[in-house]
């Protein structure tokens, strides 16, 4: 858990993975899965993700203000299709149930979920129309920090000896695709 | 280029791959690539996509309010990679110049890029906040369609015989990783 500069921030969610949304209000802590964020802004390091009003992360990140990202590795892919389809409500507690710690986030205190290649908190920047028509939350990034096994001096490296730590992209019922074969574009003049 | 059912469209970008955003504005046109896109609704399809307002594409995006969304495959990599590098501005024909050819789309007259898996043409929903203050263009999906070699009814399917149409995600400086490896998630209990 290596600190990651502000300004590569947006590259832990750039090639479009799966994260995991943790929350917490008081006492209560959940996680979700999303497959729909995106960055928009470098720096401030500034993301949007597509939370349903009707969950409980909803509840809680509209209570609190804050909410954590992770990026989780292929090797909580089961654990991380799990949280993308219970809730909060039939599950109390998603990380005693499936088995996975976390810790807090030092200045937020979100959970910051172990398996994971990256981690960022977050606070969310009040913008009630998007988050109303479009379940659409804008945050910004305070902090982040990386396994420097496969992400380091803000680069990813997806290699065959650290698979556990590649990102996971979401086809469907489950099924995720990691960027473990890559193909260099190159310039064209 | 078969067509794709509109409750299946969020499906092409759910994984995360980088896309190319077309447009039209009388007889000109122009593509760009972009790493920040995301789907925010399944029906009406939705997707929320990132376009710097000094770009081109924003200038003509916002006088047509239209756009394309192409998935490019891994065949035309370097056209991707290199689109989106290079401005309109310095580039008029993108297409000619780096050789790609594209039909017009049949109801908005939008870029559909050979060489794509997945093609959308889209109507921009008017939010001039979130344009203004994130860059970020809120689209609605009026007709997709995809090569059916890597996606059909409603699925993709990445194989070794269709390399070619995987999708990309941008890693960074070109580097794009590929969902060749998948893993499937297993429901914990």
């Amino acid at each position: 858990l290596k600190p990651v500069d502000l300004r590569h921030a947006s590259r832990l969610v750039n090639h479009g993975p799966t994260v995991l949304v943790t929350s917490r209000h008081g006492d209560r802590r959940n996680v979700m899965a999303a497959a729909w964020s995106m960055p928009v802004e470098f720096l401030p390091p500034r993301i949007a993700v597509v939370i349903d009003k009707h969950t409980a992360t909803a509840e809680l990140v509209a209570a609190s203000g804050v909410l954590g990202l992770c990026v989780p590795g292929r090797g909580i892919a089961d654990f991380s299709y799990t949280v993308g389809s219970t809730s909060m409500r039939d599950v109390p507690d998603k990380f005693g149930r499936f088995g996975i710690g976390f810790d807090d986030s030092p200045t937020l205190g979100v959970p910051l979920v172990h398996g994971c290649a990256g981690w960022m908190e977050c606070r969310v920047i009040p913008e009630a129309h998007t988050q109303s028509a479009y379940d659409t939350w804008f945050v910004e990034v305070i902090a982040a920090w990386a396994d420097e096994r496969v992400f380091s001096a803000g680069h990813w490296s997806f290699r065959d000896d650290n698979t556990a730590l590649h990102t996971l992209h979401h086809i469907g019922a489950g099924l995720f695709g990691t960027p473990g074969v890559q193909v260099q574009g190159r310039r064209l003049g």
